[in-house]
């Protein structure tokens, strides 16, 4: 059996953290969890220790170390294939990889004005344009996805790699109030029905520590 | 046989573009390119009639439409797996993707202050704090790599995605002079030397359009 290990930061805050520990809490891969608390300004220079860019979140699996989101997420995908992260078919599989690798490369407006903030009470933001076409793009994104696969996630029955990258942004669209939409709406209710959003929230709730630069 | 056609902008300066372009150039893969120049500020309104995010590079392979240049990197290598894109082992394989997500999400001072220019006289620039950081640290990632491999390519014999998503980054390092390390002098006349960059450097050479933005 081989070891997984996942550094994380604040439940509450760390919005790259979310992504692989929702994947793969939601498969059921057996993993030890370190959480290392952001200082004030939301990093800490002992991230340094286990980390090669001094970021979170990382995996170490079984002494192979594996960072950034996206690559820790394909790194699951290659070595567990029967959880199926991806999508089988390979036009199916490449469009998941576009919508996830758009997200780890861009949406810049929506993830500094609106960072992810699990404890926050749900209320509205005034929105500049460079945010309505941060929020309209992942609108048409989720439409798209689910009118084509049928949901409830985004590329049908099981949930994938395209839904842990966009799980962070589901707490953003919630507490800031970002988006009315139906289908999103809809979308968001499957995501936060999951045990393990739950669980990842409840535990966040509980935290004691408080990122002043992420209580926008 | 399925037909790829690629849409590009400026040789000059679409470092994106030069990412899949130099791979499927390097492994002669048969594609149409479609160039479409920026406007004066860096973007084209006519990228959304073929691009949903409105950026290049897309890939459009037999009608499926692939954007992100990562994400059109992963799709050939998943279609042409014979080209063997990424490393066949597994451990190598991640590593691959570690530094080619860095790459597509990260180095923001490196290439808003250093936007890649093939058509530059080299010369240096002065450094930030936050510039040296990111020149260590692609340094870091080239040397750790070329030594596990052997090189003459980061993962060993093979031009594979981590060195496309790199390449840009060799002009850089170039044209601003922000590099004396000598295994990163080595790599950058390896990729250098590639007819494929020094195909892309000449037509670069013969554009007629200027980007203001991109002229630091
Ligand atoms: N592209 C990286 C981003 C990771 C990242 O920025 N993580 C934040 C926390 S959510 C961090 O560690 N920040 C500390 C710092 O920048 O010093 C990924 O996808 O993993
Ligand atoms: N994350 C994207 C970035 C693509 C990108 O920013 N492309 C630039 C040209 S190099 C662009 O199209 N800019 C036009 C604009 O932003 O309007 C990728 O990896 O393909």
């Amino acid at each position: 059996m081989s070891a997984m290990t996942l550094y994380i930061a604040n439940k509450t805050y760390s919005s790259w953290s979310f992504r692989p520990w929702i994947a793969m809490t939601v498969k059921e891969l057996p993993f030890e969890e370190v959480l290392v608390p952001f200082d004030d300004d939301g990093g800490n220079p002992k991230f340094r220790e286990f980390s090669p860019t001094g970021k979170v979140p990382v995996l170490d699996h079984s002494g192979a170390t594996v960072w950034e989101s996206l690559a820790i997420l394909e790194h699951l995908a290659d070595y567990f294939p029967e959880m199926r992260f991806w999508p089988e078919d390979l036009e199916s599989r490449s469009l998941a990889r576009c919508v996830s690798a758009e997200m780890a490369a861009g949406f810049a407006t929506l993830r500094a004005n609106c960072p992810m903030n699990m404890r926050r009470e749900p209320s509205a933001v005034t929105m500049s344009d460079a945010l309505k076409a941060d929020v309209a793009r992942v609108e048409t994104i989720w439409k798209t996805l689910l009118e084509r696969s049928g949901g409830p996630f985004l590329f049908g029955p099981l949930f994938g790699v395209a839904d842990a990258m966009y799980a962070p942004v589901v707490n953003r669209f919630e507490v800031y109030r970002l988006s009315e939409d139906e289908t999103a709406r809809g979308y968001m209710e499957t995501i936060k029905a999951l045990p393990a959003w739950k669980a990842w929230e409840e535990a966040a709730r509980e935290e004691p520590w408080t990122v002043a630069a992420d209580e926008a």
